[in-house]
């Protein structure tokens, strides 16, 4: 059976098993992968707020109950602590330790948020025909922190972080309307066009990820990033955060049509 | 000047100097109007799980810092305890008054939700020439308790409450696509057709609001109710609970077409 047609179910069996844990890029194609944060209770409040201020970075798929690790809107059978095939444990705000379960480090006053990311879209870009250079380049997409604020909460504040992909004009407005179906995974994008206007001063040397080559008729459009959650949170430097490992993510149930608003 | 056109801004000021105490329907038209819930900040958390789980129902349009009044997002120069035309106050789950500003009542532990109501869409749906029956009678919207449940939150959970617009059948295609356009305030139809379905015996008996007549070529369409959320709050019978009286909502400084995802 190709992996790309793994039901989810299937899947995250495959990855609690120890099976795989390579990228999640390409499994069970056509259904929703998440980014996953898990912060303490205290903290989940203001982050929660800090979320539904600030959508298009933030965009909050599932909230777990506390002393409980399923989803329970988008994968009510799954378990967050053993069912993606990488994970990053920070405490204090420094990375401490990569592992392929969180068994014994969620503790109970820990809460698991599952956030939208870009798979979703660039899929539908990739339907669409229209190329994704870092794709293509076999590279990871480049992220830039921009001068765009974020709407703070509570302790949390900071800029939006944005991904950038490289098109031809006439792809830009299909690719406007093509995300503008999905505002649960980023939605439209924030920017098109001039980098400078967002504080980007150099697309060759993104914050996150890799430069990817930019042609002479093509323009960059910037979306918001799921990384601008992370990122914030781990400025606060919490006593512990655990995270997926960057392409690791979580496969969810839910087919990536049913996220369409139109 | 007419009232229509108020500004959001002019508006408020006239409804703070208790110049207008009277429903908002009709006033600054075009910017999103918004149903208020204020409650206790230890149920503040469940409560935000609660609508970031059931959207539909429970579009979350603003959320005030704990010790402020103002919405940041979509009027931060307001003040909710005065901004509104008039307000209920629940004690225990019980209705114990009706005032025009909240001052002397709103303590420091409590947190203010705004959340998205139906002004936005209907003024849509009559753009594109759709005629709403209750509008038309001068009647409040009907709305049903269904069976369809709420995903829970904590100690939240109940059924949706839904609102009910009967028109003819090749007006309802065009109803989903306008209101696909606004998930942010209950997005595009719960249901289409038979009431028994969702569990409505008889469209004669709302629960809440006015009965509605219905024609024979007529087909009802049902959206999820922002009642949906203040019902089960009450339900929990806080000690403390504030919202707007019904139809004396709050008026952002957002455009209803701001919120069109497309």
């Amino acid at each position: 059976m190709k992996l790309s047609n793994l039901s989810p179910e299937k899947a995250r069996e495959m990855i609690r098993k120890g099976e795989w844990d390579r990228p999640t890029a390409g499994l069970s194609n056509g259904y929703i992968q998440a980014n996953l944060v898990v912060l303490p209770k205290e903290m989940a409040y203001d982050f929660l707020v800090f979320c539904q201020r600030n959508p298009k970075p933030c965009p909050v798929l599932d909230v777990t109950d506390v002393n409980a690790y399923h989803p329970p809107s988008v994968a009510p059978q799954a378990d967050l602590r053993t069912d993606l095939p990488k994970y990053l444990v920070y405490r204090n705000g420094k990375k401490t330790e990569e592992r392929t379960d969180l068994t014994d480090v969620w503790t109970e006053d820990m809460v698991g948020f599952l956030l939208g990311c870009s798979f979703t879209f660039e899929q539908a870009l990739l339907e669409n025909d229209i190329p994704i250079r870092h794709i293509e380049e076999g590279l990871n997409v480049p992220m830039f922190k921009t001068n765009l604020s974020c709407q703070p909460a509570g302790k949390f504040h900071g800029p939006m972080v944005v991904s950038m992909r490289p098109m031809k004009s006439n792809d830009v407005i299909r690719s406007i309307q093509v995300t503008s179906r999905f505002p649960s995974v980023h939605g439209a994008p924030v920017h098109i066009g001039d980098p400078e206007t967002i504080g980007i001063n150099d697309l060759q040397s993104p914050d996150f990820g890799d430069a990817v080559p930019i042609k002479e008729d093509e323009v960059p459009v910037f979306w918001a990033c799921g990384v601008t959650p992370q990122a914030i949170a781990m400025h606060m430097k919490p006593k512990l955060m655990l995270t997926h490992a960057p392409g690791h993510m979580f496969i969810t149930d839910q087919k990536n049509e049913a996220f369409g608003v139109l």
